[in-house]
């Protein structure tokens, strides 16, 4: 059984490693799987974004811990969900927003149960104390609604923007990677012989497609162009919009850190615009 | 059977990589744990601190192995040394002296038995030659004793300073971890209703314990106010002091890198002053 | 079966637990264990040497999947290739060209079989949509020429310098690593009975090998004194010449990060100079 970690504890701590004790104690067959653990620190939305962007990749057995909590200690709930991209482990603020939206919740429970925690829970490390045990207890087979009490309305994230007019596609740039690709929330794009149709990731679902054979990019007021579809159609140095490996429009710079080059941050407008 | 990994190599080489293939081919069925490989380079303190916060939370039987070796090609002996928290491998230069305040070493030994080396043992990757083909033979039933002769008296690191007078107590900051938290050596506290109990987690325990009522606390010099349960009791930037998740007083500010914030280092001396 | 990972895609997004997820899947029971994420971006040079000093150490019939990938999107031929040292996946760009030095490929194909790939294959992540499944398809038993046609001349890069001439030896630094030691193309360096043997690890292997008996060290420019076993042989902080773990001239100062204190960057001229 696959169990998948993600958190903002970082590499030069203890923490990471304490978890995976308490887990191998309780599963000692489970197969862990760092996804990340260089989320910045209390940085819920970057959390949300990467688990959208990984757990479909996952069997839909596995069991997903997440730790990115600047609520711990508060009366922030802890809470499992299962869904059908795996059973969801860790707080209830918002972290699983984005994976609910392509997998909605089947039942979600807050971790209220005792005998599924270590004996003292401290007030700083619930990672330790009640996620950990949670989803080692998860991945050996224990049912769901033992953990707990259902969760009616787990908290959520404001959906991405998304505004889909008659000739141009508004959105906000959700992730800035490690290569400098700013990966905005327009999308899901396909190509389809030649024709650019747009499929929502997130929000309403029943948008209207967009069809329109040509378009061009805007990205904090700046014109980069038409939708490519590789890298390497612009030269070494300039910048592209294409379309990312989720099918979201990504603006770049062809073997440059395109983020630092043009200045576009988290949050930054992003916009499609019709010109054909 | 878990080889769990502490090392300084960092993410960037091909050193940790290296030792994994040299224990797979020796114990292919090994469940190998990274607990960190971001000590900072030669910091043997920094290491035995975050073993000490690891090592509990992990099945008995698990081998530990550790490589933060200044004194690589030098005379510094190769140990492996057996306790209730399982078994140690790495050099004799005080990493695992904070493990053995709470888990004695029941038997020590030097690594020096040639068939459980590598063929050609280098003079400055023992990581691989000498402690990864330990750990895993270990891992694998060799028992310790095999491996070498007994060592007496292993090096030892100064115990961490805690003073325990009539009106106060004075440690010092061990280690500050990614969000900021100094954590400190006054400890292990325990709030039992509303008292707070000292009982030491270095050195004589037979020390005295406190249950003044109230405390306030002061690192490098400034006054952090009373300890409190969780970080939420402050507004967002405030500092505070609070019993971390291993019992030890910690020094953070909400939300914010409290050790950046408030200017405190390893080494700096922190004061809890009875005041009720 | 053991599967490696190779790659320049950081700790901070979620590409190589993306990659983990779609392995995962294929192969439910390989053991996965990651080399380095921490290549710096598109540098295949440096990823070349380090699964150079890496893939000797595992077990022969390891999968080593390597994306280091400048060229993705682009006409640059996905490969996988047949090696005493395992099996290699990753992209046709000179990335496996060290390796191959030494493990020559017995068979190098192109992945151009569509079953074993994914059935949608992006434009820009072909870490998850053709290298991850090559690799896990391997893991399960495949054989290689089900992947589609060979490959009769992948691409190689320039072999690293080494000229050896009567009374020097000329070559080049090849990496820098986190201990800032400088690690360079002269070796494989053998003392024996206090002479000094080359045995070259990469080009022509029927050159001379040296047997001077003294030798002193030159990096850019800068004497820095004949050949030691060990860093404890000169003064803290003092400069120094050695033979590192893989058998190459290394250039480093005790106790301090060489590389820096000295200025010494990859591709600077490194001379052994003989004067015996």
């Amino acid at each position: 059984m696959i169990i998948t970690l993600t958190t903002d504890f970082g590499a030069e701590d203890g923490y990471v490693g304490t978890m995976k004790g308490v887990m191998l104690g309780i599963a000692p067959e489970a197969t862990l799987v760092d996804i990340t653990h260089a989320i910045a620190p209390q940085d819920v939305r970057q959390a949300a974004y990467v688990l959208w962007t990984c757990l479909p990749y996952f069997p839909q057995d596995s069991v997903h811990l997440v730790v990115v909590d600047p609520g711990v200690g508060t009366s922030r709930r802890p809470i499992a969900s299962q869904t059908a991209w795996g059973l969801l482990v860790g707080p209830d603020n918002g972290v699983f927003s984005y994976v609910w939206e392509a997998a909605p919740p089947h039942l979600t429970v807050v971790l209220a149960e005792r005998r599924y925690q270590r004996q003292v829970v401290s007030s700083t490390f619930h990672g330790r104390d009640v996620f950990a045990p949670a989803a080692a207890h998860l991945a050996m087979g224990v049912p769901l609604k033992e953990l707990g009490p259902v969760v009616d309305a787990p908290i959520r994230l404001p959906t991405p923007r998304l505004d889909i007019e008659t000739d141009r596609v508004v959105g906000e740039i959700l992730h800035v990677d490690r290569f400098g690709n700013a990966i905005s929330s327009i999308g899901r794009l396909i190509w389809e012989g030649g024709i650019l149709h747009l499929d929502p990731a997130f929000g309403d679902r029943s948008a209207h497609l967009l069809n329109a054979r040509r378009f061009r990019v805007r990205v904090a007021g700046r014109d980069v162009g038409p939708v490519r579809h590789t890298y390497g159609e612009v030269p070494v140095g300039s910048p592209l919009a294409l379309v990312g490996s989720e099918g979201m429009l990504e603006i770049a710079v062809n073997q440059r850190h395109g983020a630092s080059v043009l200045d576009v941050h988290v949050g930054d407008m992003v916009e499609l615009v019709a010109v054909g």
